[in-house]
């Protein structure tokens, strides 16, 4: 007899009907023998209805009453789910975030969860009941309401499990897994039966849409072995677990790309120390996080500086770049906003050399002209011109030996 | 500088237009130097429409979930007051039930208030602060989630501005007072300036929807004066409070009708003692209230027993009276909807002799029959043919000198 959470995304529980059809998985599970902790999101288009709501009652809406107001999509679906299990002649209760003692900081809209104490879900589990938990959100040491931020559910989910010492948490969404690249940019794409803490990481953070971040970060930490499937299928997804030897026998996991980020160009800046910082100062102070940067000496003291923001900073960004631009004698500032990242990303690439020269020659091959290139230690990225994105990434899902096998594909 | 509670219905927080214009209006008392402490109600429909959901999630929901369900309107409601009084400048804190220590028993669905702490509330006041308080709900010893019944915000209002011993607790609605009579039968109907608690509980039972029953024994029992006037217009309203001299110069306060009962007689019932026990005990175990009972002694031993329940119920009723009958040998069960329960009302009869004949001979002069009469020691009421209900309360409304004064009509 284990101890599982499982997590339903907001398509998941999107109308009753659905909801229904989770109370059916939920008691297959229990009916199994297991002892299961439910963590729900909204239905699909609360949240996006609340803070229209919110915007309509006033321009910029208080952020602790924002969280107040977010709070109740989740109180909806956690209160049905409970009666309909109930009605369906199982035990079970719903708990919020302040009954779950999900304890948070007080930082409203974007709480980070410092505690979980979890006594009563304990108690109401070994009482034999069912525990649907209301993801998304806590209450701070004040007892004032907050919510974790966009995907928050996936972090309570996991922290839950980690609070728990759960042997899995179940993230049921609307994709069946992880993949390794986008399908619907590369049709050979096929699914991850496991990837490692670490690349799902990298994933997350260069646009694999599947896990919040945080919730990952969570999971690592506290080894907390994530299981991400379709509530609307019975296959099994993918494990997101510490990586093991058999991983690394695949050097590249995973192919992904990113649209979000524009590039700027100081050209003709003095060479000299600290004038990277002269540039990215201001840009860090006005709250702009910037990816990758580099800078190419051109001849004599003279450069060119380079960066990366996200596409919907880059009018604050290049205002402000070409203020330094005059203070520090740069000759032009040119932003470039028809830009992509392309990734690859594996731990096998710790033990394997050469991962990067195949990559290029890869590019190259497709006559791709690599703009910017950055690296880590599971992770190698490059900007290219938009257009080529998807030229790209099926280039390199081959070129790694990604593709679907032949035999699937008939 | 006084301390006063405001309580708005749903229908005047019906959408942001409406809750901004709560906002100007708490604002406004708030400015002139009060502190405010403000109770609100779900958005009108809200209530319905939730339960609308939780019957299409399964046929009986739970009532655990059904009050974790129902709280989210609330909860709506108070943050978006609060963000909109934040935007215009002001300190406002919103609180849910649990939050503002309304501690209620755990009858869920129809909680009673057991205490309210109130520390937040009274701390977030000195502050400086405009308190925002989810009505309705509340929380029991173990944290669970309760609501408070239909109405359940005026408890509320009513509850915190005795624990805070608040100067005046405002109820706000789609009316701006308590009528000597339902303006919609009778076209003189006019508004009075004060009511007593005991004149209103009068009213409330017997079908003046202004105010929630409960909210007015609290009111009474702790003394708090209730002003129930309109959220769209400026006049005062009426003064719910404890009964003057000046009061008693009035016979008769106001006049009431009721169509929500249904009569059933058992005829030629057989006079023993311990009959009227045979015959209302097996309905009050269903759980059916019986308002007025009449027994007539017809000849010998035969009596005919007479009495009013819920038009809702009279199927159940009906159906355990025809076994009872039975049982002890009467000889025919019958069984009328079409009556009506009309009231008259009014502190004053304690000291005036008379008001009962007054009553009858008005009802006499327009050939109307009773069919039953009942008395307490402020109200008079008579069950009637349903089709005379209007046409006896204006009778009545002229006869005890209610009519709107002439000069008022030009």
């Amino acid at each position: 007899m284990g101890l599982i959470v499982q997590k339903y995304g907001g398509t998941s529980v999107g109308d009753i009907d659905r909801i229904r059809n989770v109370a059916r998985r939920v008691a297959r599970t229990y009916d199994a023998g297991d002892k299961v902790v439910v963590v729900l999101s909204a239905m699909s288009g609360t949240t996006d209805r609340l803070i229209a709501m919110a915007e309509e009652a006033c321009e910029r809406p208080d952020k602790r009453e924002m969280d107040v107001l977010l709070a109740t999509g989740e109180q909806t679906t956690v209160a049905l789910l409970a009666m309909i299990l109930k009605c369906m002649g199982y035990q079970a209760t719903s708990l919020l975030g302040f009954q779950a003692e999900v304890v948070t900081d007080c930082s409203c809209g974007a709480a980070r969860i410092l505690n979980i104490g979890a006594s009563r879900i304990r108690r109401l589990l070994d009482d034999g009941q069912i525990v649907i938990v209301a993801g998304f959100q806590g209450s701070d040491a004040e007892g004032n309401i907050t919510t974790l931020g966009r995907g928050g559910s996936d972090t309570s989910a996991v922290a839950i499990a980690a609070a728990l010492k759960a042997d899995t948490c179940e993230i049921y969404t609307d994709v069946d897994g992880v993949y390794t690249t986008d399908p619907n940019i590369c049709k050979k794409a096929r699914k991850l039966s496991r990837v490692s803490y670490d690349e799902m990481l990298e994933m997350a953070s260069l646009g694999a849409k599947v896990l919040q971040i945080r919730s990952v970060e969570f999971a690592k930490k506290y080894n907390v072995p994530v299981h991400v499937r379709s509530s609307f299928k019975d296959e099994e997804g993918t494990m997101v677990m510490q990586e093991d030897a058999d991983m690394e026998r695949l050097v590249v996991s995973g192919v992904t790309c990113n649209k979000n980020e524009a590039r700027i160009t100081l050209k003709g800046v003095p060479d000299r120390p600290g004038i990277a910082f002269r540039i990215l100062n201001p840009i860090a102070e006005a709250g702009i996080l910037v990816d990758m940067i580099i800078q190419n000496t051109r001849s004599g003291n003279i450069t060119d500086f380079t960066f990366t923001v996200p596409k919907t900073d880059i009018r604050d960004a290049l205002e402000i770049s070409k203020k330094v631009a005059e203070e520090i004698g740069a000759e032009e500032v040119m932003a470039d906003p028809n830009i992509a990242k392309v990734s690859v990303i594996g731990v096998g690439m710790k033990n394997h050399s050469g991962v990067a020269s195949k990559m290029f020659a890869a590019m190259c091959e497709e006559n791709i002209n690599m703009i910017m290139i950055s690296t880590s230690e599971i992770r190698i990225s490059c900007i290219i011109e938009e257009k080529y994105t998807e030229l790209a990434v099926r280039a390199l899902h081959t070129t790694f030996g990604l593709d679907r096998p032949e035999e699937k594909l008939s």
